[in-house]
């Protein structure tokens, strides 16, 4: 990718990653919440900014098809605060303390309990509490960002509530579903599942919310309530393989990335145990003596840094990780053709640019 | 209130929850949520069965205005899943290990981990993520039922958008915010604590889901998507008041109840320290020597049996119990008033039992 596409992708990013958080942080919601813990913490990881590259995936792919970008900001916003809320929930799950570069809601709001004087337990569920309440508040504004597409910028009612319908009937029971399987894939020996299941178990953790901001972006631009509209399904289809190829460079970078650069802490999937495809592909090539020592660390929840790094690097030279960047370059290159449907446009370069750009990130 | 009207108020009851109950155990639905664990979570209590109070409201409120309560269905099942996955969060936020006569969904599956093998920690840990997703994923449901108002029944769109917004913009905002009270406030001096906060708290954890079922009920029955309707206030402002009484004989139960009728702990309220209006009487009217024991046991989350019984002995000794039983009485009388725009039918009779209903019942 030439260095003038990435800047330019990351520049027209930037601005779509503005018009989203401008919108959020308005005072219409603001002044919603309540009390001020509950306010404060469902703000959080807004106020911290995400990469907000699901929302921009959705502007993008509304343009592509010719629509106004402008009439889709309250779906872009709607997308964000979506995939925010599960992050709130899943940081509980995983037990991670980090998140872009500040403390997880559990975490933060555990500490200012124990500051009060709350003993350990008491105070971790205190902070599990504020965590689990902010969330669902966030599920909550999610679907009311959703209704302003019909409030505030006339998209007809029929399919604002077609878009709604999709993603609480069919996007969250897979992404819940991805969830919950990267939970228990965790207590499965790593030699028992094959690359086949976790692919499916990552792309319903990720891919599936990419998909959604395709199609649904595409849905609004053309203003059609149909998800097999020609144009709607080849977004559909391009951004749910490139949400997969996101999902490994994830991964990689869980293990691999810098983590004042990432934000969150590297090496807690080697501690929670996730079968992801880089130990999947490990565990397929290692020796007896390494899927020991693998075994001792993966899955180790008090594994030291000196553990994770020997871990790392056991699947480093196994050719793990390159396997998985790859898997992932490979998926992200074979999703292009789903885009030929499309007319030429800024749009359509943008959403190909972007297509490398996922597999090629450091944060 | 006669024995005849109370009889044939539990039977339309009863036909009521059938009917949303048959709704929701479709294999549409069944069939939708996996893998099995997160499947079998959605359904836990559901399973067990509510009292499907609030769906009743709904679907009387709905007639009481002329309309067709089958139209009325879907909403009637949403609001009980709604209520459902509010209570699957509570729980795991109350620590409760009993609901409906069954365990609660964290109990369950962290009793199951154990059986697996994990250690008590996470065991513990894995209970409370299959609550969460369990509970996300029913959140989600009630959103999708709500959509069928229109699908399934022919609600106009645009009504039926704007009982989501109305419920995840407004609804949810107060509840989440009254179940974050309820836990805020179980750490401050009860002396520090006046009726009056106590009772907005308990309005909003339960008088707000109650108002939005006779206000949605209403709008559906009307076909209208106007809340300042005569008719769509005056059941708002009679199931809002009605919502407020119910929560104070839920606490009632809460600390005199019979466990094997109400099919959750009884005494839970006193461990977790619940500001309660019993328990702000109680600290309003008692003697230094009474505050002194009071303290030592509520909020004691190790308190034995008989400790328990030894508070709520003094609650009852300090008339706290009969204040409260009163008040909610007057609530729920006071609320009979705002039915008087309503013509008379069996819907309105049925409503006016009921405002009677639920301060005599006993689980």
């Amino acid at each position: 990718m030439a260095p003038e596409e990435t800047a330019l992708l990351e520049k027209e990013l930037l601005s779509r990653q503005k018009a989203v958080y401008s919108y959020l942080k308005t005072e219409e919601y603001s002044l919603r919440f309540s009390p001020p813990d509950i306010c404060e913490a469902v703000y959080s990881y807004i106020n911290l900014g995400g990469k907000s590259l699901r929302p921009a995936v959705a502007l993008f792919s509304c343009g592509a098809v010719g629509g106004n970008e402008e009439t889709a900001l309250p779906l872009a916003a709607a997308i964000e605060v979506y995939h925010t809320w599960t992050l709130v929930h899943d940081d509980v799950i995983d037990r991670d303390s980090k998140r872009r570069g500040g403390l997880t809601i559990h975490e933060e709001w555990c500490r200012r309990a124990m500051k009060k004087g709350y003993d350990e337990e008491e105070a971790g569920h205190f902070g599990q509490t504020i965590a689990i309440l902010a969330g669902d508040v966030q599920h909550a504004w999610a679907m009311s960002l959703l209704c302003e597409l019909h409030t505030k910028k006339g998209v007809p009612s029929s399919l604002t509530l077609s878009l709604i319908d999709r993603l609480q009937t069919h996007v969250l029971v897979i992404l819940a579903k991805g969830e919950t399987l990267d939970v228990q894939y965790a207590k499965i020996p790593p030699d028992e599942l094959d690359e086949h299941a976790i692919l499916d178990m990552l792309w319903a953790k990720t891919g599936m919310l990419y998909e959604f901001a395709g199609e649904a972006g595409a849905m609004v631009g053309l203003s059609v309530d149909d998800t097999q509209h020609t144009l709607v399904k080849a977004l559909s289809q391009f951004t749910s393989k490139c949400g997969l190829a996101f999902q490994l460079q994830d991964d990689i970078l869980g293990v691999t990335g810098d983590e004042t650069i990432l934000g969150k802490p590297v090496g807690s999937d080697i501690r929670e145990g996730k079968r992801t495809v880089i130990v999947c592909h490990g565990f397929r090539n290692a020796t007896k003596n390494q899927k020991r020592v693998l075994n001792q660390i993966i899955g180790n929840r008090s594994a030291g840094g000196e553990e994770v790094r020997k871990a790392v690097e056991i699947l480093r030279d196994l050719g793990s990780i390159d396997y998985t960047s790859n898997l992932a370059r490979s998926i992200a290159t074979g999703a292009l053709s789903c885009l030929d449907p499309l007319p030429p446009s800024k749009y359509k370069t943008l959403l190909e640019t972007w297509a490398h750009y996922i597999t090629e990130r450091k944060f």
